[in-house]
């Protein structure tokens, strides 16, 4: 039994505790939200974000992050992406030296081009920062749906230490080295998806898009590996693996924002009808800028800035992505 | 222009003859049953394979095999996999030395274990056998839905010369010296097909389905690398790609066959109830011999095997896969 917190109570915050708990260590669940943390402890359900999952009366819901953070053999960090930063400037004065902080949220700060994990890793000195990534929706994993992921840390004995505290018989939890190419799969994974959106949107069928899952993550494995990822974890489950969960289901809002996109609505009425942070129209942004910096070409996602933030018609992007020049499929393969 | 002949009127066929003549190319269609050419020639539409799907009046459709493969640029082998070899050996008469045959099937001779190029060229001497794959399904094509393949062949000039035939604005196509890695996959997505199906019918979601689909191609690249294709294939088109299209639509036979399974049919009537050939379940039987063959473990393709021949509960098999030892996801990726 370990001593763990989840810094966040949101549908995959809760998820996870509730699965940590089951697996018999002693779980707190930390919310900033006064109100949400006195909501929780009275329904032990979150019926907004993740409706149908009790929480068990013996987790911890707390708005003390000195209770929360202090002396804790793990802290799970499950804030949306724009709040990691926040939340790990109030976490750097409680938590312990060589903190093991788990990240499981994805995205890329637009402004420093960092990723979470180098966030929590300027913001606290000294932190074990680690990440668990892979093809799982919240609402399955509550459910108790089988569901892989992967632990990355720096060290072997970390990512064993997650691999030991979160696997089951419904989640299987794989080891990897690679923090880096599992963040940054995990967060240009939500730009493909809103061209998968787009595709739908427009009408166009299973054909499409396969083509654009496989190529996107193709691009993505193209800049994550100039980047310093490796090319073994884009073609895993953090990379292609949660790159299909997204595009294929209805759960993503970057799938629905893209639909709404491809049938004509523009960015900002997308964004207001899925009624929710789109993290990927920011990772658009964010991987445009490291397109440059890196000099990396990727042709689907350029497109998809074209659609988000110059106005230009969804299916004329298409047009442009299947008459581009006759291309070897991968240009390092030698011919007989 | 040039001049082509379509061996097989299935619906792939037919979608492809369809698309090489709006390529301007001039178009042959042959089957052996001349019940099938009376019908096309008369209604010119495939009621039953390709409905909606117009045969364009100057497309010759023919059950003389001598007037389909006689002095013809290319030939385009769309015959289901068991019969490639009798067609082979029907065609080899006909056609002239070092013929461009691109074979459009997929599948893997159980007896042989030969790929169907393996076996064109076998039965044809001298024959310049080559490959279209992706993710393709004849319905999408037929409709100018936008999709991507691979053509792979011996040489370059072979691979664009089939490029430049099939590619237009709605048809994508790249090339590919690795004609073996693009079969492999192609054969071997259906018995992952299968178990996503599988998955499907126990109730299980996206999250199981996402990681069947990226250990699924794991292990097809992982004994597909050891026969000597390419790393590169697998993670491409013809392999994730087609894979995905396999595992996310009910157009495929394979998936719909394993719903039923996991829904607690046998093998035997799931076959009944689809009415089809079921190819994953010939390809779980020849992928079963080549594990054994080049003593590569699959152990998701193991399972499929267990449940179809030897009577093992679907869910008994799921719960196996996920609590097998602890593992590395890359094991050859280093730590600090």
């Amino acid at each position: 039994m370990i001593d763990v917190s989840i810094i966040g109570a949101g549908s995959w915050g809760i998820a996870l505790a509730v699965l940590l708990h089951k697996n018999g260590h002693k779980v707190t669940i930390w919310s900033i939200i006064e109100d949400e943390v006195s909501m929780l402890n009275e329904t032990r359900e979150h019926k907004d974000k993740l409706p149908g999952v009790k929480i068990p009366e013996d987790i911890i819901i707390t708005s003390s992050l000195k209770e929360a953070a202090t002396n804790k053999d793990m802290l799970v960090m499950a804030v949306p992406s724009p709040f990691v930063r926040s939340t790990s400037k109030l976490l750097k004065e409680y938590v312990k030296e060589n903190q093991l902080i788990v990240n499981v949220a994805k995205g890329i700060e637009e402004s420093t081009l960092f990723t979470l994990t180098e966030i929590i890793e300027e913001e606290i000195k000294g932190v074990n920062a680690a990440v668990l990534s892979g093809p799982s929706h919240a609402e399955e994993v509550g459910r108790g749906i089988p569901t892989t992921c992967v632990a990355g840390a720096k060290t072997k004995e970390s990512a064993e230490f997650i691999q030991n505290a979160f696997m089951n018989e419904v989640f299987r939890v794989y080891t990897s080295p690679d923090i880096l190419g599992i963040e940054l799969g995990g967060a240009l994974k939500n730009v493909i998806a809103l061209a998968a959106g787009i595709a739908d949107g427009l009408g166009y069928g299973d054909n499409t898009k396969a083509a654009l899952i496989t190529r996107g993550i193709t691009e993505i494995s193209r800049l994550g590996i100039v980047m310093g990822g490796k090319k073994e974890t884009f073609s895993g489950l953090t990379g292609i693996g949660d790159l299909i969960v997204t595009c294929a289901s209805m759960h993503s809002r970057n799938r629905r924002a893209g639909i709404l996109i491809g049938q004509g609505h523009s960015m900002e009425e997308a964004m207001d009808e899925v009624k929710m942070v789109v993290e990927g129209v920011y990772s658009t942004k964010a991987a445009v800028k490291l397109a440059k910096k890196y000099s990396v070409p990727l042709p689907i996602i350029e497109q998809v800035n074209e659609v988000l933030f110059h106005n230009k018609p969804a299916s004329e992007a298409v047009k442009e992505l299947m008459i581009r020049d006759k291309k070897i499929e991968h240009s390092d393969l030698p011919w007989e």
